[in-house]
């Protein structure tokens, strides 16, 4: 019985040592030496390799190796495998982390000093109180949720939109494609966390903009597919939106001709907002896979008809 | 009975209105029309005008407009004049807001960043957790305890020094002149929030800087002239500290010339970490001036010894 990883070698290095320290049952195989294709029961992936089922055809799981599942062309896959998402405690934090710094930089206006130290200009402009602060977050799934809760403390004011109606004390929740305008309509900045599927692919266009407060700023924590990168760049030119922190972008690296880049209105970094460390990962990933030997439902498994 | 106002005259006009809505007996004057000095029992003020004794002979407090009161010359006070300092709750939340800003910032590499999105360089950084990020904060008042709260919900490990001992639940506090450098040689992000007195003026210097672990960041919110600013541009320079992020300077507004504006490891913001808000001021304002008027002790009044 063996677990196959298909992922960056350097971390498979520090997942194959942890293996061998806590899990010593499980054989470790790194792609490409895949060895007798019969005993592998696991695959960890970031991307899966093409024809899975002629493959590996003793295949119980697919363990994708981060939180969102886009980059895995779930039609191409095994109906019957299941395939489950990386709940990794670092990856929520570092969510947290970055959407704490991009909320409070933008909340205090720091892409106008930013503009200023570089311009040798000393202005202090008016400070608006947290309280009168609206941040909503597209998505309300668990990181969207524990987002949420690292802002609370601030005493912005909070709400969220999803699909589906959620409860979240002290949380405005909206809910379902009728309720987005109204959501967005009270939204000074909005964070996206949504996963990437055919019905969010594009979300953050130009219609949407405009039901934004005017001035409205913007946070991209989800994935470079959400954003229609001219609109934002239309909407900043017209002052309809005042400030954008990008951490993914639809082709990653950016051409070094993007406009982005020396926008001095958006604030680019690239896709750091949370990587999965094998530190935090391994307990989750070990954890599933002894749910799956005892017969018990694994955690973040995807509805293969959602895609998420 | 009436109350001197001297300091900025735009926000003189929300205290203004504030005092005629909810404290209409107690009349308002502001600098420079001070009308019979005798009826003046009151002076808020950012700076005190000269000869305080000759010119309100009738003064009974000076309220300071602001959290520190460096800017007053106390040897030039009338000795028994009580000075009280603004305990405003905007300006701690203003602090804690810049503060977890510039940790958060600076734990996740944001200036290494900004870099690199102005020379066009896509490049992700190892990310560490935030429990081996070792934040220490110079000084534990009131604002300082504050501001170690707001960052214990990330799971930094956290550390304060101030002269005298203290007890915060979650933190490693340190004590006195023998214990700075062994507080220092586990600061990976140093914070300055210390109150400028003749003791702690230049305390930022090139012998603080060697006891810091090697690449560690500084963040000023104190005063400029904690900073001896030469130190800084050498620590940096040498790799002795990696970053700093600073919202004080010895002279501000900065010199067209000074070396911080364009340094691509400085981020400078134009003293607005925290600025005294009428509407969250007043309550604290008024609660001071009825503990006066019914004999009560009030809150903030600087120990004229210790100059803080």
């Amino acid at each position: 019985m063996a677990l196959l990883y298909k992922a960056d070698p350097v971390r498979g290095e520090q997942w194959q040592a942890l293996f061998a320290e806590q899990a010593a049952d499980i054989e470790w195989r790194a792609w490409p030496d895949i060895g007798d294709p019969r005993d592998i029961r696991y695959l960890a992936a970031w991307q899966a390799p093409d024809d899975l089922e002629t493959l590996l055809p003793n295949l119980q799981v697919l363990f994708a190796l981060s939180a969102g599942v886009d980059q895995l062309d779930l039609g191409r896959l095994p109906a019957s495998l299941p395939v489950v998402r990386l709940l990794d405690p670092g990856i929520t934090q570092g969510m947290c982390e970055y959407a704490s710094f991009a909320v409070l930089g933008l909340h205090r206006e720091m892409l106008r000093y930013r503009q200023q130290q570089a311009e040798k200009h000393w202005q202090a402009h008016r400070l608006v109180p947290a309280s009168k602060r609206r941040v909503g977050v597209l998505g309300l799934g668990l990181q969207a949720r524990q987002i949420l809760a690292s802002l609370q403390p601030y005493g912005f004011a909070l709400s969220g939109w999803a699909r589906s109606q959620h409860r979240i004390p002290g949380v405005e929740c909206f809910a379902g494609a009728e309720q987005l305008p109204a959501f967005l309509g009270q939204c000074d900045i909005l964070l996206c966390v949504l996963p990437l599927t055919e019905q969010t692919q594009g979300i953050l266009n130009r219609q949407l903009f405009q039901h934004l407060p005017e001035g409205a700023a913007l946070v991209n924590m989800g994935r470079g597919g959400h954003l229609v990168e001219e609109d934002l760049l239309a909407a900043l030119a017209s002052g309809q939106l005042s400030a954008a922190v990008l951490d993914v972008l639809q082709q990653e690296p950016a051409a070094p001709d993007h406009p982005f880049w020396q926008h001095p209105q958006i604030l680019l970094t690239p896709h750091i907002a949370a990587m999965t460390q094998p530190e935090s990962a391994f307990g989750v990933l070990l954890d599933n896979i002894r749910r799956h030997q005892r017969g018990e439902p694994m955690l973040g498994q995807i509805d293969r008809k959602q895609g998420y």
